[in-house]
């Protein structure tokens, strides 16, 4: 076994280059058997075998700086650095991470999650490099996927413009998560297809040879238009024309030609590209026909292929798509936008339905949401189907375009709340914290999915500008579905349980959970009511009001962000009414970064459990009350 | 007079072509009389002259849809739409906007003021006239440095792919505010200035006329090469490989020539990009001689050119680059980062001092934010400085690759609070809401330049993550300066004015309205302490807890977004703490879009005056409380 020799990367440079093939088998089996039983990013780790084993061959690391955009494909990458004996605990809690992760080793110098961060992170290696007066290499390897996000191009621009040494990678495998969409990708398309431009190539060059026979005035012409001529036939004059040396298409598993391209990369002076063309689940056939599926796996059969799922509700996403058909069947103003999450963000027969109603506009979140606004300004009914963790790159535009103008732009913001294995740059939960300072817009949360089916019927009937409902990663409880969809009052909220003394403030999938509360605490003699706060923003000012009458003691339950989120705002609302004297506890998501684990683990950890709300309002009735400012008014 | 018979762009048509000429010189001689008195923007309007009167000629708005990116340069077409009475309150209180504004016009149909949003609206458009079968024209017109902006790029990357009937104007005057930076710059100066590429363009024509004659195997060979050639040699290659037909360059100011090329683009099927050459300032000789300077410009004299400037204290923004050029004479580490706004940053002589660690990115927030985060990571100290509004763009950049790497990036965050003339897209009003749940960031903002120096100092020091101090868009009072600079302990606020009864808890400049607010009571006989809670994140838990115990009626005051600001922040600190019955008040700005006027007329609006302060207080003193919560416990 070669592989098993292995303990960091020096150890590879041991190896000849005609021993890495095999090695690169040996790493697939590995993957293959250890991904069966834990689930993870098959494919692409699959697709950068050879790559991740020639980047380690050719150079340094961690002097040299290897920066995974992403970095779900750094898999390989783990295993040539010493974490083999990691893969069984991979995305578990407190186990391996499935991302890049500084913690976990010296060659992970940059984590991510969110596409499209890794050249510039390499820009600013290469700036500190250069400033502190010292000559490693920094290595980008960007999808082709990933190199639509805006943010990309910007560090593009810049990098081709200082012309510092650093080396992209650019991994084309013709997909980001769901097949590419964009001009860029076109372009690629071109230069990996078109046999015809790399025997123009050919044929120029043999032309340009006849040229000099031709004489006079023109042959001075002539030897111009050759270097003219020279400089256009390359390949890749798109990233030539913004200041890169383009090298490539390279064939991303042949190991000898790969080494060959990057020592060359090695030797240019400036930002250099390598156009490297992989295939995503390479070597394992299930994984290769359909490397959509097989991105994000879950435990599988290895002969088979057969994906083993735990049976259960459908996810709340699945229940979006097929209302989405329903009120689009209706209305012929609704339009979906995706920043290149078709399959995840459910709509996928929606796009076989309604295929000129679907607009996927690739990794581009910014430009989806000032897209949709303008549509909803001539008309259109737009629903910006988004992530929440994603949708954070839209943070101006959903300010400055959609709530600015007011406009009638419906958002469906899917992953809110806890995530589970992908962790924390994959968590949807500071959507509320950062959506509902800003004016206009309308937000909320159902407790089932018989609410979600109401809310996107209420989102379509409203006028008055942006409305969003966000819904979580979860199986949907499986209440009754309503046949009639019927909008709800905006800003109205439910009393969901009547009780005395205590009330429970909950939104989302919390609601069961302050249900849950209730039971237990009715089991220790204890009554307290709950409410459903399906609005976010609007609150239900009248509630609230009635609330406050009663004097009951309020815990507010929410998986979102404690800072700034619904907690926050029913405080700010009794202060804006000059009501004091209320006690509320805020149960929330504190103040730092959660880690990779299942949902379930997640809400343990943070307390956002039953069992939790209970401690809190049992502690209050044992404990005395602090005291502070109930003293006799100073008038 | 031409002008003085255009009411509508109907109008505009009933002239010839050879009329428009003269027209153009009319319209400029009327802004630069206007601008004289009012200010506003002076250089880019000069430079669109010519461009927005062949538009309007050649289409019909506003059944053609115009687009103005950032829109400060639609002057001209407010002129040519029934606005010319409207000049005089140009950018007041209650006047016309200095931006692209619906309510205004019915040919305002997009509004902006961050830049790079217009493609993105053009494609909204686009599709939205498609779905609806319409046929009307969609016409963006995108400075050379707003297609900078990584948005911009995701939306020529979808317009390209889908091909629709859209028309990108490229208003190529070789600036953003500052000079423009960047490897697409590099790329339009290429084909703006370099004749070789002209020539050579000609020269290959000639020379394929002479390619048919070779005979045998090689002319077929020659006929495709001649295709490729034709194509290759095509000024804009860069657009054209994105999917565009690429047309011009164009000069701006050539009347004849850009009516012509509108009308050749009218006929192109699919997205269609006309490169125009202007020249910023065109036709007033100090605006074009110094366009950076004439951008937004004051009050001027229109023979001499002279500014007229009110005496005054220095802007916070000159403090700030001032003692940054004093922190980095003592500390290498120091890089100053700008999107830029070198000039508006007040970094142009630490440019000059330190051009190494001076980096200009171009208009790419997310870009620099990213790049920051990578910098400290190598051991640099990054300053992104940044305005409030701009910032926004970058706010899934500070989550995901500063804060959550916990990286020792430096904000100095400009134009915090309002912003006056600029309006409602530019004031800086959210990034506390929008900074504060975000977990290891420390926010500061200083009462004065004395204390913002130290904040600087403060945040050099600080070695456990970001940290951030912004300031406002204001002269600053003027108080003594300390020479040696000390770090502020973390989180600590300080009290500056004793009193007994009530507290006002002020940041930044609203400490001296609450000092002024204090000075009053005192004169009507209350007594009130004032805190200066210069870390809007942590909090000075100690203090707060101090207060409460006083029993202290509260006020908070703050020019900031009063959901999820400080004053939310104050109260779920007590309820955290389990601390209720204490009376505070909120004072911020109200959920809604402030408009353009002056800074004191904004602050009035909103009620961010003494005068609102000492109501606040007045009406608490003489009201009956609300009882609400004070019931006797239910136990």
């Amino acid at each position: 076994m070669l592989l098993s020799k292995i303990n960091e990367p020096h150890d590879l440079k041991k190896y000849s280059v005609e021993q890495l093939t095999p090695l690169a088998s040996e790493i697939r089996q590995f993957l293959i058997e250890k991904l069966s039983v834990t689930g993870g990013h098959l494919a692409s780790n699959l697709g950068v075998v050879e790559l991740t084993i020639a980047l380690h061959y050719c150079y340094n690391s961690p002097v040299d700086k290897f920066i995974f955009d992403v970095g779900h494909q750094a898999y390989v990458h783990k295993i040539l650095t010493g974490r083999m004996d990691k893969f069984d605990t991979l995305r578990k809690h407190n186990g391996m991470c499935g991302f890049v992760k500084r913690a976990e080793s010296e060659h992970d110098v940059w984590e991510a999650g969110h596409s499209s961060t890794s050249l510039s992170a390499a820009m600013g290696m290469a700036i500190a490099r250069d400033l502190k007066g010292e000559n490693n290499k920094v290595v980008a390897v960007i999808g082709d996927g990933a190199l639509t996000g805006g943010m990309a191009f910007e560090a593009l621009n810049h990098i081709g413009h200082e012309q510092r040494n650093l080396m992209v990678i650019l991994n084309d495998n013709e997909m980001s998560i769901a097949p590419n969409v964009g001009a860029m990708h076109n372009y690629l398309t071109k230069i990996r297809s078109d046999k015809n431009y790399l025997r123009a190539k050919d044929e120029v060059e043999q032309l340009l040879k006849k040229i000099p026979a031709i004489g006079g005035k023109i042959a001075k012409t002539a030897e111009r238009v050759k270097d003219s001529l020279k400089y256009l036939m390359v390949s890749g004059v798109l990233f030539e024309e913004l200041g890169f040396k383009y090298l490539g298409p390279v064939d991303g598993h042949d190991l000898p030609g790969l080494i060959d391209s990057f020592n060359q990369a090695n030797n240019v002076n400036g930002p250099v590209l390598v156009h490297v063309l992989t295939t995503k689940g390479k070597g394992y056939t299930p994984a290769e026909e359909d490397s959509h599926k097989w991105h994000g796996i879950s435990p599988y059969k290895i002969e088979s292929g057969q994906v083993l799922k735990a049976v259960g509700n459908p996810m709340y996403t699945e229940v979006f798509g097929k209302t989405l058909i329903e009120l689009a069947e209706q209305d012929e103003r609704i339009v979906a936008v995706t920043p290149a999450m078709p399959g995840g963000s459910g709509l996928v027969k929606f796009a076989e339905r309604f295929p000129d109603r679907m607009i996927d506009v690739g990794i581009a979140e910014q430009h989806a949401a000032t897209m949709c606004a303008a549509m909803a300004m001539e008309g259109m009914k737009p629903v910006y189907a988004v992530y929440s963790t994603f949708m954070q790159r839209a943070y101006d535009q959903i300010v400055h375009d959609i709530c600015r103008h007011n406009a009638n732009v419906m958002f469906a913001i899917d992953r809110a709340g806890f995530v589970g294995a992908d962790g924390e740059t994959h968590h949807g939960v500071f959507d509320i914290a950062f959506m509902r300072h800003i004016p206009n817009i309308v937000l909320m949360m159902p407790k089932d999915e018989n609410e979600l089916r109401h809310m996107m019927k209420t989102a379509l009937e409203y006028n008055e500008g942006p409305i969003a409902y966000r819904y979580p990663r979860i199986n949907v409880p499986g209440v009754p579905l309503d046949e009639v969809l019927t909008p709800i009052p905006i800003g109205s909220w439910v009393k969901v349980r009547e009780g005395e003394g205590f009330t429970i403030i909950a939104v989302g999938p919390m609601v069961q959970v302050a249900e849950a509360a209730a039971d237990i605490l009715k089991r220790e003699g204890v009554s307290a009511s709950v409410i459903n706060a399906r609005f976010l923003k609007p609150l239900d000012n009248e509630m609230l009001l009635k609330l406050a009458q009663t004097g009951n003691k309020i815990v507010v339950l929410e998986e979102a962000s404690q800072a700034g989120s619904l907690g926050s705002s029913v405080l700010e609302f009794y202060a804006e009414q000059g009501i004091s004297g209320l006690d509320i506890s805020l149960l929330g998501i504190p103040d730092r970064f959660i880690e990779h684990g299942s949902i379930k683990e997640q809400l343990e950890e943070v307390g956002l459990t039953a069992e939790s709300v209970v401690h809190e309002i049992q502690k209050f009735r044992s404990e005395h009350q602090l005291t502070y400012g109930k003293k006799a008014n100073p008038f």
